[in-house]
């Protein structure tokens, strides 16, 4: 689409929560696939009084995301999956019809997969398509270098 | 487990990388599930003189999870996985054998799932177990593990 | 306030930015300080065709603070004071007059500071109040102002 | 320093606690200025048996920071000042004269600021060095849009 990069300073942002509805997966006249779902996510909230757990009020986060890793959501999520979104925080701005200003917050997906905190998953990988964003996955190292360290001050 | 629950100023990290190994399932001689597994999170780099990208230094940090979403981890994970997660960054310091003082740092998992950037996945619902209500916290206070002989898996 | 404290699953954002306008101290029937102020936070982003830097869209987020820190916020940040905001995203959803559906994304501040990017600050440390040990929860879960007329600053 | 720029897929970080020592400024040969600090961060734990808060585990995180950001922070921040930090995780791994291999994780810091819980901060805005790196400003938008926005699904 472009040859523009996101640099630095974008507000990135993990939601965990529950899709509202079905992926919808469309194409842009170039042919460039796209696709957006809406993840509801609800805090739960500790009652002190009542020693009580209760949910609080649900965030609603519109995702879009795009290329294969849209072809890939369509293919895997549906209504009520559970999911586990890394993003950039948008805000658009527009005027309608009546020429009144609008505006909507979103998120532009970078990964996203299936919490298996309730849910397990088979995993299935995809060949790189040429539309490929440019991202190179990440080899997996062999064997990581011990993690103990010096004591830390 | 515990009846404490982590509340405020933890240090909330998402890392998005490749499973270095097979996850490795345990059991606290409780029978807790107990999973543990390194994720390397490769940054990509833009060197402005070629105008080619290439690979950062690796990130590897080890990720534990707790009950039903590590039996979860050990069924759907493997090693080259390309995973999100979601967890709290811990640091524990303990004395080894000689006396010396030692750190490790590693992500308490809150949430994970495999990336669909490069895949796909087939979602399988799970019913819920008695030992994980998913909102009590997955890391007991005092961890069952590190003072007890492992148990049989 | 209230015994509620918010748990967990709570989506946690950073944002870096300027205040496009002086904070807003107000106090809340009850006499509890409450204050909002506008963070504009603009990406930089890198166009690999001309090799050079240009701002993105910015994204605007409304910040509510309460108690000492919104009366600290009110004393030390001005507009354009460039500042790290650390806090919880929050979407308020209502009716208005004509019975349309409205809904506003915000932010809860949990921590912010001035950034010292592109400056300096003298520091002084503040004696704590009866009202703020800051670690309850910086929200009363039934919001004093939303329902309330404005109390005089 | 370096023509090249951290990209994509860094393990993006927000600490927030206290320095365990005053910052230490240094220079590279080339007259860089350095700074490095400790930021130790502190879980607020609820133990729900007892109806009482304590503390958790304490998180220690080493930081480092350059130019003018690097200067700022010598001069503002002290032992003791509580911060909000935003920065990328970084794995350094050496051998050392032992041929022993040793790890050392780290925060690159991309913002900071003293916390205004329980502090007031008086801001100076800095004239720009030669040195800078690469970020302008943002400029303060006078008025944002609404955030007014119609109702997510």
């Amino acid at each position: 689409m472009s040859k523009e990069i996101a640099m630095a300073n974008d507000t990135t942002v993990t939601v965990v929560g529950n899709l509202t509805a079905d992926p919808e997966l469309r194409f842009t006249p170039a042919g460039v696939a796209l696709v957006k779902f809406t993840v509801a996510s609800t805090p739960r909230v500790f009652d002190r009084a009542s020693g009580e757990y209760r949910d609080g009020d649900p965030l609603f986060l519109t995702c879009t995301a795009w290329r294969d890793l849209a072809e890939h959501i369509a293919e895997s999520l549906a209504k009520g999956t559970r999911v586990v979104v890394a993003g950039r925080l948008r805000l658009s701005r527009w005027e309608n019809a009546e020429g009144e200003k609008r505006s909507a917050y979103g998120l532009d997906v970078d990964e996203v997969g299936p919490s298996l905190r309730f849910a397990t998953a088979t995993v299935k990988k995809m060949a790189r398509s040429r539309n490929g964003d440019g991202f190179t996955p990440e080899t997996p190292a062999d064997d990581p270098w011990s993690t103990a360290a010096p004591a830390a001050a």
